[in-house]
């Protein structure tokens, strides 16, 4: 089936948003909105740092119930390290956005996302929520807006299932790993789906896409990712649903990948004849979580002997080096272990594309796994150097 | 016990080196040959990449004996990833060896350091293997310089042990990580050790020291750390001796972190209060590898809550985050999991010194550990961007 998506991405009914400052950044959106008109069944998943942030803490309360009215977030400080203060200004947060779109705190899950250790200054967030429900309107692109840290650009997308429409929203970038890559990404959709089946989708859509994206293999305390199903389309095909969600899933998570923090390159790892789904999950992340790797797609230099030390540190996995393989966007550059004699030139073409397809079989079975990442450039060093700072 | 280390390093009775220039760099060492007078006994660990190089797979089988007469190493090429034919080069290369000082094959060790994929040039290492006995001279830094590829300088220590002396030689630089972290070690003593001895010991010296460097998460396929006792100064005390062996490995590890590609600093990460040995370890490495912490040292930007993030990443370790607290050189920034309010400008000052300490004890249990890194710079990417084709 061939998922088309919207270039210029739309909500589905019922939906809409609204960015500002509110003075947390010097300029540029610092708060969101994202209202449904109803209560909306929801479901989310979090990351699984052992130090999540307050947002994170209380979004595992709020999900409980499985409906959300909206969601709040802000950029630049991400309420992490915060202690009970930090717990406090969360559920301030979430009454203020409660109380300007009149509901209960119980429905608006809040994000925070920006440097970690600072108390948030929740004055600041709780003013620039008065008066905020004016300014929602229909462009996901506006809410995208207000969640960026360091992404270069605001990132939605949308597409069709049947009648009804799901809207992705996400930011990305750096301190992105495993288990809840992205640190945020918001899905919406008018169709209607009973929680079990969202929740469940949510989380296999999640295993495929976001769980395979690592900019860096550090692992935010702050990723969330959550769906909110309003029901104004009715009922959809469930198949086609999970197979839209999972795609629009992989697309922005490809997105993410490419405008990770100084990346000039998707890296994308395309493991095959792995004894089980879960090694060849292991051997596609330790292909892009490979600094060396990373930075011989940077440099375009066929140094196509890191592709087998990345495998091969994968020490629990089972490993066939003699009927391991491997190709760089259809090239074979490795036979049965050893580098096979290629065309220097043509390998370095080939590195030079925006997305780079690694693809290895290890000859121990048939599972396979793709994992997306990016290439390691001195732009990741300089933002992550004075981040804090800046 | 203090432990005094030789500024101007020496080799044990019996040990001497020689390197040249064998035509696999246009200029500078590529080739080292370690040779003891008399037979000695030997101990050796090796990667645990699952492709391993042709002289580690050698290696692997002529350690068994557990006796060396020599090591010869060459830089620039690996042999790695070139099957049959690397192992059949590799063979050759121990014959050229024991020809050369006059001994068997199987009492020759083999390395290779370089890039991996290529054949070796065996006519060339086998030329310029001819006469280099009469070159053997007391130097160790002579065959530190042979071996060096990154490195930015030739790395040699001694220290004593009774009448007995220990001499470390060893290279790093990238591709370096856990399960036999140095490229290549090279531990020379004239202390008389019986084989089970000395395997224990350098197993376990190994455990708390090279085994707990990560320049940038990536194991080579050629690591490997052997030790030679040619027993010439007689018995020593054996916890001295170990205490000894100890020392001077963390003391080269250190040598090798600060000296990771493109560092400016030597990271150590300081864990305590962790579960179990195993746990302290894995939260040590996961500060001395996370790129983000990495940055904060290399911009001295006090960001310091990604300590909690690359600590929280642990999924699988104890952690008890109210009872977490972290300092950088002494300097509490963590107290109970929370930023304590610092004076950012102490922290700056800190995070500038050549060797920055993290501390950080996770309250829940005894267990501690340390892991040794270096930053990560724009020279790491420099270096790692173009090795294949510079």
């Amino acid at each position: 089936m061939e998922i088309l998506f919207d270039e210029a991405p739309t909500f589905p009914r019922g939906f809409r948003c609204a960015s500002r400052n509110c003075g947390l950044k010097i300029d540029g959106k610092d708060l969101a909105l994202f209202a449904s008109d109803t209560d909306a069944v929801a479901a989310a998943v979090f990351t699984r740092n052992q130090f999540p942030g307050a947002p994170v803490i209380l979004g595992r309360e709020t999900i409980k119930d499985g409906m959300l009215r909206a969601i709040v977030a802000n950029s630049k400080v991400s309420n992490v390290a915060t202690g009970a203060e930090g717990l406090a200004n969360a559920r301030r947060m979430a009454a203020a956005a409660a109380k300007e779109i009149g509901t209960t705190p119980g429905r608006i899950l809040v994000s925070s996302t920006g440097v970690i250790g600072r108390q948030l200054p929740i004055e600041k967030i709780e003013a620039g929520l008065v008066g905020m429900s004016s300014d929602l309107q229909p462009d996901p692109l506006v809410g995208a807006a207000g969640i960026m840290t360091t992404d270069t650009h605001p990132k939605a997308l949308s597409a069709r299932v049947g009648d009804a429409t799901i809207t992705w929203v996400a930011k990305g970038s750096g301190m992105i790993e495993p288990n809840m890559a992205t640190m945020l990404a918001y899905i919406f959709t008018d169709a209607s789906v009973e929680r079990p089946a969202l929740d469940r989708m949510l989380r296999d859509a999640v295993h495929v896409s976001f769980n395979m994206l690592s900019v860096d293999t550090d692992t935010s305390t702050s990723d969330t990712c959550v769906i909110l199903a309003n029901g104004r389309a009715g009922r959809v095909d469930e198949q086609q649903f999970f197979d839209t969600l999972s795609a629009g899933c992989i697309r922005m998570t490809q997105t993410l990948a490419r405008d990770g923090e100084g990346a000039e390159h998707l890296i994308r790892a395309h493991v095959s004849g792995a004894a089980s789904e879960d090694e060849a999950r292991r051997i596609a992340k330790s292909l892009v979580n490979s600094p060396l790797v990373k930075t011989m797609v940077h440099g375009a230099d066929p140094n196509v002997g890191r592709l087998l030390m990345a495998v091969g540190k994968c020490f629990d996995c089972t490993i066939a080096p003699a009927s391991t393989d491997a190709s760089i966007n259809g090239y074979p550059v490795v036979r049965g272990g050893s580098r096979v004699e290629f065309d220097d030139a043509i390998v370095r073409e080939t590195l030079r594309r925006e997305i780079v397809d690694l693809e290895v079989s290890v000859g121990a079975g048939t599972a396979t796994a793709t994992a997306f990442g990016c290439d390691l450039t001195k732009g990741y060093i300089d933002e992550n150097a004075a981040y804090y700072s800046s």
